[in-house]
Formats: C-alpha cells, structure tokens, sequence
C-alpha cells in the first residue's frame, strides 16, 4: 500500500493557463469550461485555469466553474506581490483570492539575473516577496502551490540563492515547490542532477517540475525529473505553450503509467486518453498534430513493408506499446513499400472471405500498382481505394454518367469570379446541363456537378468539401507535370479523402469530385458500410 | 587539437530512407535530388539515401546523384542477407552494389525475438548473416556503418546476445556501430546505461545512435546517448519517419553544437539551420511545423505581455539561445517588429546604400508583410522578391503589357491536349494575340505566352521552367481555397524562382509565369544583377 502511495504522481495541466499562450491559441469563456470538464473527466490532479485579475472573462470563469462539481482541484495562478508593498495591498493577490479557490499557485524569481534586471529589485526584497505572498495567502486557508520560475537557470547561476527562495516558499507555507525550466533549455542531465539535489535538501515537501520545450526535451526532462524523486508533473494536455509549447501531458502520463510503474491517473481512464486529446484539439480549434506520440493518427501507422510484416506477425515487434492501451489504433499505409498483406488486411475489413492469394485480391494489387505508377497514392485516399475494391468485385453501380464539362478562365473578368463551368450528366434517362461561376476552375466545377446532381440526390446537399490538397508529380516537367489531387468530404457524420491523377489540374480535381460523391451515394446506398473509410 | 577531435559528432541524415516511411512523405527522384543538395550545403557527414533494389526509381537516383560532387557522403541502406544463403547470392545485397558509394548502412538483428518469430530463424544463423553480409561488402571495398535494429530492447531482453551482435558485427569489419531504438520506446535513463556499457567494451569503433520519437524522447535519448560517449548521430532533418518520426536533426544539431560544446557541422552553417529547414519542408511540399524547436516559427515568439517585456530587457531572460544563431527571428504576438533586419539585409546585397531605416525599404517591408498575410512566400521565391524590390525603388521597366488571357479546358476532348489558351499582349505600340493547347491550362498558357514574347524578345527561347510546385493554403476552404504557385525557371546559366497567389490556380500560375519572364528580361538588361536570385 505503502509502496503504491509512493508511485502516484500529482498530474497538474496547464492548458488554460500557459497553454494560452500558444500563438494561435485563444480560448471562450465556453471553451474553457469545456476543456475543464474534459481534463477532469480523464482524472487529472490540478488544472490550473489563469488568473482572475488578468481580464472580467477569467472572473465571470470561475463564477461559472463551481457549477460543475469537480473532482480536480482547480487552481488560480498568480505572481509573488510587486516590489515595496505590502502582500494585501496588492490588488493582483486580491483578485487571486476573488477567484475563490482552495488553491493557488505562485510564481516567483529564483534567478538573480530577473531580479536585479527584469524586476529591477535586490535579491533580498525578492525574497521578501516570496515570504510575504505565501504567508498572506496562507493565512487566508490557501494551498500554495509554488513555483520556482527559471529555478535551473537561476541554479545554475546561483545555486546557493537559487535554493534559499525554495528555502523561503517552504517554510513559508508552500506545500508543493515546483522547479520550472521556464526558458525550456535545460537537458536532462541537468535536470536530473539539480533535481536531485532539490529532492535531498526537502525531504518534507512534494517536488514539482515544469518544463518547456525550446530543445526538444520537454517530456524527457519531466520524466527524468520524476526518475530523480519529483512527485508532481506540470504540463499541458497537448504540449500547447509559449515559443515552442510547455511538456506535453498526453505523452508524459502514459509513459509514467503504462511503462514506469507509475500511477498518475485511475486505470481505467488511460484509455481515454487519444480521446481527450482529440478533445482537447477540438475545443481548441487546432488540429490534433499527426505525428504526436500516443495519441496522433500516425503515432501507430505502418507504412514499410517490413514493418508492416512483423507487426501483423507479432504486434510489440514494431510497437513500445498496444495502442489500444491509449484509445488509439494501429494503421497500415498503402504505398509503393508496403506489402500484400498489409493490403489484404484492408480489403478483408470489408470481405473477411477474401485472402492475400485470392486471384481477385492480385487483380486489385495489379490495379493499384498500376495505378501508383501513374502518380496515384491512396495512403490517405481510402475512399477512392474503396470505390477500386468495389469495382473490381462487381459490386460497383454507377450512380451517375458524365456526360462532358468544360471550364473557363478569363482575365481580366468582368467579376470577382474570374472561372466558369459547364457540366452536363446524365442519371438513368435523364440529362441535366448546369453552369456555375468560381473563385477558380474547380471551384467552379464543383457547384455545377453538385447543381446537377442535387436534382436526383438531395442527400448531397448535405455534403461539403473541407479540404483540398494539390501535389505535383515530377515537378521538373514544370506546367505539363502530372498533379495529383485529394479532397476531404463530409456529410456531418462521416469523413473520406479521394484522389485524381492528371497532367491537367482541372481533370485531376474533377476526378476525385466524381469519386467523393460516388462514395456518398454508395454509402448512401448501404452498399459501401459507413464510417470505415 | 585532439581535444577538438574528441568533441566531433558525425551527423547522419535519414530523411531519404527513414524520412520517407512517414505518413504522408513522398519524394520524386527530381525530390530527392533537391533534398540530398540542400543536406549537402548544410554540411551533414553522411545522407542515407534509399534502397537501389526496393524499386527502379532509387536506382535511377543513385546514378543521377553522381553528377553532383558532394562533399557529404552518400550511402545505400540495406539488410543483411536472407538465411540460409550465401552474401554474394542475395540479390538485395547485389542491388546495394549497384547503388556503387562508397559507404553502406547495414540493418541487423539484435532482439532474438525478432530472430525467431519475425525472421524465423536461429541466433546463430542471424550472426551469420551479420557476419556474412559484411564481410562480403567489406571485400568489395565498402565502408560498413552496421545498424543494430531494436538494440535497446533486445540488450533489456537478453544483453548478451544484443552484445554479441555487436562483437560480430565489429570483428566482421563495421566501422560504425549504430544503436537503435526502433520501436521508439526507451527512456533517457536507459539510453544513458545501456550506451554507456556499450562504449566501455566497444572502444576501438565509432558508437551512433538511433533514435524514434513513440514516447517524445528521440532528442533527449540522441543527446544523453552523447553524453554516454556516443560519436555518431542518426536521425531526419525534420523528424519525419515511421510512426512517431524520427529524432530531429534540426533540433540535436543546436543543442550539440550551441549548447553542449560539441561540433556537428561547420561552424559558419548552423545560422543557416532555419533556412535548410524551411527548404527541406518545401521540397518535402509539407508545411514547417510551427511549434518545432529551434527553426519553427513560432519558436522565438513570445505572446505573455511579461515574457516581452522581459525579452526587450534582455534578450537571453526568456530566450535559451539567440534566434539568429540559427537563423530564426524573434517575433512579438502583438506587435509586429519582427523582420526588418533580415529584410533590409537582403535588400542591402543588392543596394548596400540602403539601411533598415530607411523610408523606401520600410514601404517594401510594408507591401511584404502585406503580400505574406495574403499567402505569399518569398522564402525560396528571390527572383519575385527582388522584382518588388526594383519596382518600388523605381527601377523596374515593364517590358511588356498583359492585355489579356483566357483557357478553357473540355472533357471529352478531341485530341490528348484537353486544355488551350489565349494570349494578347502588348510591347511599346505592337500588339500580339496567340493561342496554343497544352497538357493542361497552365502549359497551355506558358506556351501561348512565350509564343506572343519571343516576336520580341527572342532570348526567350532559351528559357524553360524546371520546376512547378503549388500549395493550397487554409486547405480546409476546399475548392475556394487560395492556392501559391512556385515556379522556377533558367536559362541554361541562371536559375530563379517566382511566385504567385490567387484563389484560382491559373491566375496564381500565371502570375509567377510573368514573373520568371519579366526577371529573365530584366537580368538580359543588366538592370538586375544575374545570379545572385
């Protein structure tokens, strides 16, 4: 029991506060209550939620959080009171106590260079200031939280003074000290040493680390921090911070949890864990970045064959972990290097009879190779992959017939909308010519092909195009080069990528248009199963 | 001197090999090409660079990349040969002949279990084929860097086969023992240690490193594997690879170099980190990512209101390095000073008379910044920079007028030509009206257009485009999307890159169209010094 107790780590997350200042990030007043009920329904210890005095929408904030019942421990951030007045004059640590929290957390100088030169004050007054701060906030039934901003800095700097505001913060009621690599330089060498340092001279008190990610080794240092005996980890959920983000808390727990021996959230919440990150992007309006350890959509992808190979042999062949442990899932790319049976494995999600060595299966494998020799790649394009599969086993019905279109741009145009189309199809017996104005040729095309077919599948006018990439392929053959296309669709429910290949942009585009309604009207349709692709 | 020696740390660049077994990366030949030329300029020691066998494109490469007299040393990637053969008969070890360098990369097993399950074969048929394979490539002359796959987890599973692996490998003639953490699992603790054994018994041979970023430590394992002693890093330029990706190079270089006191490149290279970083993204045709340490974008940016001020003190208060040690700038979230040093200093290659405070180059800063907010780049497009730079100087003299244009593309067409344009221009008081068909509706333009130009300029025969990349930007408009096109030209002597933005791709083609012609006609004129675009 003992033993356990002494392997739980405090997961304290910052998103709201230092992830806030990511460039790019700004959350709402609801998006910030959002992503506190998504950080506490995973089970985090702290989530640190900014401070009060700093704008009325942070105020009105922790009005509205107490609504929700937490099991976390939310806590207001602030800094030791300023230079030469007294703790309770200052009207920064009264709005602190205005956010009415059980705990706060305080920031102060460890590194003589910010005193003298940011702060334009002595070292001993900066000590005053931390003394002060804690006592008054005490005294008012706080925690405190405090954190030693540049302390390996500072350390290195001065390690006697470095450590003396530790001193300060402890006995002046700090429970938790927690040592900040503010500048995010620090290798884990370091940290591990200085940290270690820390952890033999408090014996008393919890150690808490905090790092930054300006030399690639935020979750390192953390982790290292913790080998060396810290028992409270600060981070952000997806490692959104200044410059180049804080420690990102998405890869730190799992690796404390899953594969140290650590406890840092209940067990069965890591499972939660890819999605509460997809979460967490999704309320802060950024994409969840691909290549993200444990919880990106690469972060389990196979693409060489051989790799592809063993792990279908023996998973942890290719994988530190199962991704299932984190909510993720294992992929297989379709490339030019990936093997038969990685492309069997897929066409078997949707035909379980069919084998690697099926003669249709090879004829399909024929086909593809082919068609990536041309330029094709569909590692990111099941969609149009899917539509090969289907008609290659018969199963393919043509919703609609092309019958021609053709595309114009004029400069200088008469209006903002420099390209036209014209398009003309055909569905059963029927014609249909349409025309449409765009903002360039494709555009164009796409709202006469959609004007057109809107007449016979009404369901298409809930599908919409959300995004639109362009490749070109042996770029030296300069404007007569192929170019691939892919495009994303959605209906609201599900999502799917297409692509076309042709030296001509507009054909190319056009076919992967023609490919992403023909899915919808084949899932539509039930003959494809939805949201596989 | 020696002490100098010791501190030297081989850089090993991946990015063709294990860069391009990431989700999404695709590289041409011409790609490659680009890539091996950018690596080279930035002084990495040895750039890995694919398989001859796994397909006829890398053999091709392997021929072509011959013409370009690297200083770096390239070197082909394969394994060691299947069981149960001999060396001289396994036709992947011939094909890594064929590749003809002096240097190979040779994969090998170190974890049994991949021995038994995924090779299916014994320990000691697998020490054959260590040794086998690279006493056959050392008889024909090779320099052998031998890769010990999963090292790490097979030195936890059973060290003193992982060991013996190694012994072989050593004694069979490698120079290079490179360790490998493949599945991306490890942490710096044990990186440290296992690394750390490995030098002590290994003392006569170069010790590398490998690492993966599954559990966010590829850096942090790269750099502690140093500090272990290891002499020899391997990884991607930008962190591309399987899964995860692989450890940053942009990253380790800095740190190595700017931090730790060791050397990786020239000293006068690593100002020049940020722009190898952007070109490798570009030819990669993947956005830099903004957040990466050292040479992302926002990676000296600074949004706390505190963390600015602090900055405008004194630089080094929250900053680990400075941003132009790397080539990087710092910018401020809400105040846009950024840039106009690096801008007036490239101005000032061209009018050295110029300041950063002077009103003319503070307009061009002004219509820069404009031009990047509506999408432009002008990173690898000097040739549009500098036409701006003449024009609002006021040495620019068009040399021709667009009058207009138009192109039409038809499906089904007549002929393979689907597209045709329509130019009419004008040059002092003469008019000209072409037409011309094309693969598609930018060669169709480019080709009406040099038809009308060549009536009077007929310097222009000489030029053509080698290059054509395009870029959809804010992808998620779809169709509607802005597009920017780079085009880079020559004419037998100079080579220059323009750029063009616009909503419909054929307006920003033919914008950068205009511009390479107009640059070509310039330099003719000497009005613009040749070759320095």
């Amino acid at each position: 029991m003992t033993e356990y107790k002494n392997n739980v780590i405090e997961i304290f997350d910052s998103t709201l506060r230092d992830g806030a200042q990511s460039e790019g990030i700004n959350f709402s007043l609801e998006d910030k209550l959002e992503v506190v009920k998504t950080l506490d329904a995973f089970g985090v210890k702290y989530i640190e939620a900014g401070n009060p005095g700093s704008n009325p929408k942070d105020l009105e904030f922790f009005k509205r959080v107490k609504g929700l019942n937490l099991k976390a421990t939310l806590v207001a951030f602030g800094s030791t009171r300023r230079k030469n007045i007294k703790a309770e004059d200052d009207k920064n640590i009264a709005s602190l106590l205005s956010a009415d929290t059980s705990t706060v957390a305080i920031f102060g100088k460890s590194w003589k260079l910010h005193v003298t030169e940011i702060i334009n004050t002595t070292p001993e007054e900066n000590l005053n200031m931390i003394q002060d701060t804690i006592s008054y906030l005490k005294s008012k039934g706080k925690k405190i939280i405090y954190d030693a901003e540049h302390f390996f800095d500072g350390y290195k700097d001065d390690p006697d003074y470095a450590l003396k505001t530790l001193e300060v913060a402890y006995e002046s009621g700090a429970e938790i000290l927690a040592l900040c690599d503010t500048n995010g330089g620090c290798f884990p060498h370091e940290i591990y040493d200085i940290t270690k340092t820390v952890i033999e001279k408090f014996k008393d008190v919890t150690i808490g680390i905090h790092c930054h990610n300006d030399n690639a080794c935020a979750e390192a240092n953390s982790i290292i921090a913790v080998k060396a005996g810290a028992k409270h980890v600060q981070g952000t959920f997806l490692g959104y911070g200044e410059r180049c983000g804080n420690a990102n808390l998405s890869a730190i727990i799992p690796s404390l949890q899953l594969k140290l021996g650590y406890s840092c959230v209940a067990e069965d919440k890591i499972a939660m864990l890819t999605h509460t990150a997809k979460k967490i992007a999704e309320i802060s309006n950024t994409p969840l970045a691909q290549f993200l350890p444990y919880v990106g959509s690469s972060a389990f992808t196979h693409k060489a064959g051989m790799h592809a190979d063993g792990v279908l042999k023996v998973s942890h062949s290719f994988e530190h972990i199962n991704p299932e442990a984190v909510g993720n899932e294992r992929k297989f790319v379709l490339s030019e290097i990936a093997g038969r049976n990685v492309l069997a494995s897929k066409i078997r999600r949707y035909f379980p009879e069919l084998t690697k060595d099926s003669p249709k299966v090879i004829d399909i494998l024929n086909q593809i190779k082919q068609m990536e020799h041309d330029g094709y790649q569909f590692e990111s394009a099941e969609a149009t992959f899917l539509l090969i599969v289907y008609k290659a086993l018969g199963l393919y019905t043509p919703q609609f017939e092309l019958i021609s279109y053709s595309t114009n741009t004029q400069v200088p145009s008469e209006d903002m909308l420099s390209a036209t189309a014209i398009v003309k199809i055909k569905v059963l017996d029927k014609y249909e010519l349409t025309c449409a104005q765009g903002d360039g040729p494709v555009n164009a095309l796409d709202i006469a092909l959609r004007k057109a077919l809107e007449v016979f599948y009404p369901s298409l006018a809930k599908m919409s195009l959300i995004d639109y990439k362009v490749r070109v392929l042996d770029s030296k053959a300069a404007t007569a080069a192929k170019v691939r296309v892919l495009i994303t669709s959605t209906d609201g429910n599900d999502v799917w990528t297409t692509v076309g290949v042709s030296t001509n942009i507009i054909e190319a585009s056009f076919k992967a248009l023609v490919d992403s309604i023909e899915y919808k009207l084949m899932t539509d349709k039930k003959i494809i199963p939805n949201g596989k692709s």
